[in-house]
């Protein structure tokens, strides 16, 4: 039996205790990358968000099925442009080149983060029958039409039969219905500005394109997340989750086409990631105001004054809980570093000291309410950041106990062991946080850096010029530069 | 223009000039692994000669589009059951979840050898629709027979019409009629014993099946990389690669898929990769004769004394040439590992010594002949064990460079120059080797800790007790040791 949680299911707009279909058994969708460019910042905190949600349900127990797709066709511009397509004619690439291209960095990315693979990873392009057969059904259903070789799913006739449409997003098929049909492709061939083709008609210089009874074409996007769910999950699952930019329409398509293909709503619960914002506002390339991953790991952006490292974003992330907006600013990122820093070190205390306390300690209670309070947190709809500050109010605890401001036996051996586990559990297991692999390998390098510089500082103040000035030179060998800053000095790699 | 090569190619069983099909680029397709089970070390040592292939005709300027598919269904075991199947049966998985589990695998190990993405990475379950087509082709073509919702290649017909089947092989026709029937599934649907499936028609319990003209059912491993390389590399492209136990059926029986649909040889050129033995032996796990990539990696195995870094692993595959079988014993590797370790310190020198004579040097002509005869060797059928044994004669003239045995005069700076550039391209960029991680990580600490130990002997000189307090307090902390030698001072990690 596993701990009950609740999650905030999108669909219905409450928080609802989780029942999943099959006790003991998860099955959880959630849309992945189109393959086109370099995975955004704002992507990997969805993909963070849900691979916390990953292993924290495996944490207490499940058997998880966590199915996360490659997007490598159909996902059209708003010039109606396909995005592989249009990513291989800038680069001069056959569009699986450029699929393979981003896939790679993509992976590369996702374990740099520490996130883990999902358990099934379907290729848009790898399932074209399955695409062909859901349109099918869906025509069967009477719920789209052909119009010149393409098939549009008939949002009106949806809507009019089941209700359903606008459910997800709180959109009113009258309020579709009055949308401009300003921008849209194809719009002659559509009976209403909502419907959407869920098979495309290729153009002669179209790249990607299969044969289909209705023409050589290809799917339209919202189609593939329809037919690999239902091909790997079934009809009905338990999780469906993305970013909130995907409510609409990708997520309400999405449960159109699975409605009307087979009846039934495909997921129970709706999972919806907020947005990651930078300095106060929307992260947008025309404005400037965007930073890539790499960007942030390196500090070479206007908008941070050094570089984090993976781990240090990755805690940063979790610092916001997945359904508010997250702000990304330089002094949060310091403050991050600093607090991700100061739980690995209360981390090393609590494996490096031992407590030998028989019986009962009066501090016993206070830890194991709070240790115990974090879990509850998660199970509250994957409270990260109240986790955390959990875990922040066990750090002056454990650091006394390092200083001996607390003594020993005011633990007991019991209480200290239960701590250090579900603390290693909690960060490493469920947060998916690790030891910085920069200062792991660069741990020495730091403490011997800051001899030098002590060193250095030294040498100065006695005007000991040869050994200030050989310490500069071997730094200069080494591609390491000191910068002496107002209040102290520091170093990094050039 | 690029540099003339030669390859060894099994098709006409002679080494030839390489002329691409159109110049300056090249198409290769190279067979990738069944993901069912982690993949072999034999696997990785083809896999690590084809990516020095792809580095060096990438290095003298082709733009090269490799294809390396991964086979994630229809390849199937003696006793006729699918591998995937069998893997997800044995795991309680979905096939999908095991093809999952060891793509992902795959990538870890290749990355961990260096080797490069491949530009295009199909999948089997990706291209139902192509197979199909191709099935669909070589039926009009009369090429292939339908048997009870299977479709068989004619390997007789074939044979008689077009002279070609067993050409690469070296199998005649009527030895492979003569065989024994033993072993072979759907015996009596089959016309010949050397006819293979094109399309299985799959029963009702098994997993992985697809709609057809013919069955629901699955297509026959062989027809997988046909129809792949022919959708990303045309119906005839430059070269074709794989082990050497691929050679018959699988690409005797490609060829006839290709011919028998399109009319044409799909490859130029084929390329074989020979076994990785053991002492002197087949690997084989029944045998017990067998040893794992990560067994290797950390010497957790009866047949090695010591673990070995994949680098010096990679080394050691490059040691001998891809054509030739390679031994891999625990001497062998102890001997690799001296060897790589030699040239990087070689490598080492080259990149801090300084040469500045002027005009010619004495030794300028040894030197540039011995690195051109190393690109030449690569030219010759990539020959990496010959172009090796040319940089091992530059080994001692380096080394007597550093030690002063050779005086700086007797080589120009254009020659040592050049020699450094070019070292680095073939140790680099076109071998793929690397520092050891492990090495790497310590890097800057050597340097580091070279000059701590100069201010350390410094400050005991001067008898500034305080200085040389810190250093030695500093360095407990970090846990590393110094040791004072009679002729130098090293250190250690504790």
């Amino acid at each position: 039996m596993q701990r009950q949680i609740q999650v905030y299911n999108s669909l219905t707009r409450q928080k609802e205790v989780f029942t999943p279909l099959h006790e003991g058994f998860i099955g959880m969708y959630v849309c992945g990358p189109t393959v086109y460019s370099d995975v955004h910042l704002g992507n990997c905190r969805t993909f963070v968000s849900f691979d916390v949600i990953y292993r924290y349900l495996q944490f207490i127990g499940y058997k998880v099925r966590y199915v996360r797709n490659i997007t490598d066709v159909g996902h059209l511009l708003d010039d109606g442009e396909d995005r592989m397509s249009k990513g291989a004619k800038q680069n001069n690439l056959e569009p699986m080149e450029v699929a393979q291209k981003y896939t790679v960095g993509f992976h590369d990315m996702m374990r740099i983060f520490n996130t883990l693979p999902p358990n099934i990873e379907p290729r848009a392009t790898g399932h074209i029958i399955e695409q062909i057969e859901m349109v099918q059904a869906i025509l069967n259903n009477g719920y789209a039409y052909i119009a010149n070789g393409s098939v549009y799913f008939d949002t009106l006739k949806f809507a009019e039969k089941t209700g359903e449409y606008g459910r997800l997003s709180g959109r009113v098929i009258d309020e579709l219905l009055a949308e401009s049909r300003d921008n849209l492709k194809n719009q002659d061939e559509k009976r209403h500005p909502s419907d959407f083709a869920i098979w495309m008609k290729a153009s002669e210089e179209h790249l990607m394109k299969w044969n289909s009874p209705w023409s050589v074409g290809f799917p339209g996007w919202h189609l593939e997340c329809s037919a690999m769910s239902t091909k790997y999950l079934g009809e009905h699952f338990d999780i469906h989750g993305g970013g909130n930019d995907l409510k609409f329409p990708h997520h309400e398509n999405e449960i159109a086409q699975n409605m009307g293909s087979c009846g039934c709503q495909p997921a129970t619960y709706w999972l919806h990631t907020n947005m990651l914002l930078m300095n106060g506002k929307k992260m947008s390339k025309s404005d400037g105001n965007t930073i890539s991953p790499v960007e942030l790991f390196t500090g070479d952006s206007p908008h941070v004054t050094k570089g984090y490292s993976p781990m240090v974003v990755r805690f940063f992330f979790l610092q916001s809980h997945y359904r508010s907006t997250n702000d990304l600013t330089d002094e949060a990122l310091q403050a991050a570093e600093k607090g991700f820093k100061r739980l690995m070190e209360a981390g090393k205390i609590l494996t490096s000291t031992v407590i030998d306390t028989a019986g009962e300690g009066p501090l016993d209670k206070d830890i194991l309410e709070a240790m115990e309070g974090a879990f509850a947190d998660m199970d509250d709809d994957f409270n990260t950041p109240r986790a955390l500050s959990r875990l922040f109010e066990l750090v002056p605890i454990i650091n006394s106990i390092k200083d001996q401001k607390i003594s020993k036996d005011q633990i007991s051996k019991t209480a200290w062991d239960t701590l250090q586990e579900k603390w290693f559990h909690l960060l490493f297991d469920v947060f998916g946080l690790m030891e910085d692999t920069a200062s792991a390998a660069n741990g020495p390098v730091d403490g011997l850096m800051q001899l030098i510089i002590e060193l250095r500082q030294q040498a100065r103040d006695n005007k000991d010029w040869p050994t200030s000035d050989k310490i500069r030179d071997t730094l200069q060998e080494l591609e390491i530069v000191i910068k002496d800053g107002k209040e102290e000095t520091s170093w990094t790699f050039k």
